[in-house]
């Protein structure tokens, strides 16, 4: 994360980017507007409610998959929770893919220098299931969908084994498309399943979920993550020279699609009030885990912030609206029906937050909008000096939940958070609460609902962006993701983390 | 751990506890016997034979419980293998336990507050299995033996949770023995069944097995390890007023005792063949990951030090004998086989060497030895100054298969290694080959061969010990566990990682 300029201080001119002379001298906040920091980041820092919250989700409800009785139960939480908070709430239906794991295990079968043993694995969702005995195939290993393309009739009757070498954080973009688009282009080449290893930063044997689609078309086959464990030992055993033959069994399937909501609400703007600044989180979970930081940590946020905003007089210039989207994880239902049901408003949209790479501490906000955006919020992040997120970085804005707002050229507004460890819990039985830092959720609700007040506040708007942020690539053809022209100079295009 | 004595220059009085004056003028090695350092030292750190064994041992053969096919092919494969290289090798008879691991799993259910979530477990060698419907009851939870003792009636149809707080590798002594004896406590406290928090310094849903003892006349009870989220999760339950009821699965079984063997295999001493200086690891692992850092990593470092050992010209003074004990996980039966057989030898054991503590990096030797131990090897370790093994250090010397030559006060030698992170993965499913660290088991292979000769060939003996060494407080009441008077100032016995 490279920051693009310091705050307070003003920049030196060469050693940044500078902003445009036409906003450089944006007003900040008055003192009245200050005064309303305290009542902000105050509460957030010392009432632990977003951590309540986060709790009551993760511990009382826990897992909640898209079409699962814990989103439908984390639905009627939400809605309960807003009402209690004071904040005005409705539902709004989506209709969601409904996939269920079932059984699933494997074994790596004998072979000359190899005694039998289980091999961890974990369905990807949207996997189809084996048949009950399970598929025996041998097994080919590839590093990218290229290799996998020049292997040609080599791959027929094979399990693809999709092999990778994350490490950090930041390799999750590269190679999250080995899980998200490897197991259709394995059956499109006549692969009889896929075994992808899992995308972590670090493993005690743990395997890690997530999303795979398959092309219009293309026949489903079994799917599976494999530990980094798992993933070593079969490069072991191919490298060696031998083969490796793998039994696998799995029982997920698809049930008929789900009824299920987005949980929307919102704090009326004084002046605005058609004036809206969007904070978005998902709902749904994994069903794995308890989704602590995926996205549990997200969903209390913006909560927070909404509860701590509706408690102020006055309200915020703008109306400030906290979409809770259901069906992130594997299909994005909720982001689509928000967009549609919302396309008439989406002019009226002048920002959007979504929350959604773990609870981890503040390191300030980034943009996805047109020129002059650093300007504009400079001057209104000197409340979060202390939080250490006072700063403009780079990376990119947005999320995937609000991908579909895009073509409406909402501008984005990123409040980062540290995820260098987010992968090693992402998608896993491991991301429980107790994984969650207090005082780094608390600092970064603080961090939030200060930026959303600011957003909803300050005079100016920002200016739009150009072109569309990054849509998933599971979810559209790579040739879409072209980051704006009008951007601001991020390093690299934050990937999308789910 | 503390180093006592810096090497190679002399400590100065009173910064450091003084050798005794008889021996602090010790021989150090002649010219031709410091040749043999490089002789040694050398190829273990660059042939890479230690690691190929470990790879053979793990990947080729896989986990090798006491009684399971993989113990028998790894027993053929040690003697294959000692063969091989060139070092006599014979089998000696061992009965072993054999448990075997089913169908597990558990079932948080739902209480007021909290919806109901699968829990993972990993039953506990030794336990019993439930009836196949499972067992259903509410939880109890305890942080020690005292306080389950206190609970009294409130204790009877209950399953015991022992809660804990493990930090750091050094707490494992104090906690395992909730894991070793608890169940049994449980059991006659009137429990149903058990479930112990996972020995772990760190955890990514990871459980944890291990062994655990039922007393004479106790009705062994179904005993699961959960795994540190696990724990928190149930203590989150119960620690917030409310209630927490489990069900719980477990298929093991105790079968009859099996057949099996130590691997004993040696190098003959020149000079004095009857007395002998004994390096010991054990060859089963837990049922679990592939047991690579317990113990493969010590089996392949006392292979590796008898293949370097009995290439040389001229062999040591004494006899340097290599065994590979079978059952140290869950009976010792082959320590305690290996002590009857050579009753009548262990007057002449005259050190005795366990590497079982994983394959870190060198750290230092220590003793469990009467005085002057320090003083006599102290000028032997200078040709591992740059390995960073030129110390003695303070800590336990031993190990469990090594116990049962206490009461023949054979003097232990511990050649110390890196264990800080050995219980992130120990008895877990991550115990695998990707753990090891190639350079740190080159580094501690070549440590342990060097000593190996030192002792093996220094004109003194090590003064025997005034009592004998702790015994695992699974197999002997503690009262026998109290450390010699004469053994050297350590902070804190070194718990059995057993």
């Amino acid at each position: 994360m490279i920051s693009l300029l310091a705050a307070p201080p003003a920049p030196k001119a060469g050693s940044v980017s500078s902003p445009p002379p036409a906003t450089a001298q944006a007003p900040g906040p008055t003192a009245a507007q200050l005064q309303m920091a305290e009542r902000l980041v105050g509460p957030a820092l010392t009432e632990g409610h977003a951590w309540a919250r986060l709790a009551e989700l993760t511990d009382g409800i826990g897992p909640r998959l898209s079409g699962s009785e814990g989103a439908e139960a984390a639905v009627q939480w939400a809605q309960r929770s807003f009402k209690a908070d004071g904040v005005k709430v409705w539902l709004e239906p989506v209709k969601v893919p409904h996939w269920v794991r079932g059984e699933e295990h494997a074994e790596l079968l004998a072979s000359e220098h190899f005694r039998a043993r289980p091999l961890t694995v974990m369905a990807l969702g949207g996997s189809t299931g084996t048949p009950s005995e399970g598929i025996t195939a041998d097994v080919v290993e590839v590093s990218s969908l290229e290799e996998l393309a020049s292997l040609g009739e080599r791959v027929k009757g094979r399990i693809v084994f999709f092999n990778h070498d994350m490490k950090e954080a930041e390799d999750y973009g590269r190679f999250s498309v080995l899980r998200g688009l490897g197991p259709s282009a394995a059956s499109k080449a006549g692969a009889v399943g896929a075994l992808v290893r899992s995308l972590a930063t670090a493993s005690l044997s743990t395997p890690h979920t997530g999303m795979t689609r398959f092309e219009d078309g293309i026949t489903p086959i079994p799917a599976a993550s494999v530990t980094v464990e798992g993933a070593e030992m079969l490069h072991r055993m191919l490298a060696s020279g031998g083969s490796a033959r793998v039994h696998l069994v799995l029982g997920c399937k698809t049930l008929p699609d789900a009824d299920s909501f987005n949980v929307v609400a919102e704090v009326k703007g004084r002046e605005k009030p058609e004036e809206i600044v969007l904070l978005g989180a998902h709902l749904d979970s994994w069903d794995v885990g308890e989704g602590a930081h995926d996205d549990g940590t997200g969903v209390a946020m913006v909560m927070e912030a909404a509860r701590l905003l509706a408690r102020q007089k006055p309200a915020p210039r703008r109306t400030v609206r906290v979409v809770l989207f259901m069906n992130e994880e594997n299909g994005l239902r909720g982001g689509k029906a928000y967009a549609e049901a919302h396309a008439a408003e989406l002019p009226h949209h002048v920002a959007a937050i979504e929350m959604d790479s773990g609870g981890g501490r503040p390191l300030g906000v980034a943009f996805r909008a047109g020129e002059g955006a650093p300007a504009l919020v400079q001057p209104w992040l000197s409340p979060l000096v202390a939080l250490g997120a006072a700063k403009i970085v780079s990376g990119e804005a947005g999320g995937a939940d609000l991908s579909p707002l895009g073509p409406a050229q909402v501008p984005m507004v990123g409040v980062k958070v540290d995820s260098s460890r987010y992968f090693d819990v992402h998608h896993t039985h491991a991301d429980t609460l107790d994984k969650v830092d207090p005082e780094a959720l608390a600092k970064s609700t603080a961090a939030l609902a200060w930026t959303a007040y600011a957003l909803a506040e300050m005079p100016g708007l920002l200016a739009r962006p150009t072109a569309p942020p990054k849509v998933p690539a599971m979810f559209a053809p790579p040739a879409v993701a072209t980051p704006a022209p009008g951007a601001p100079a991020a390093g690299s295009v934050k990937p999308s983390t789910h």
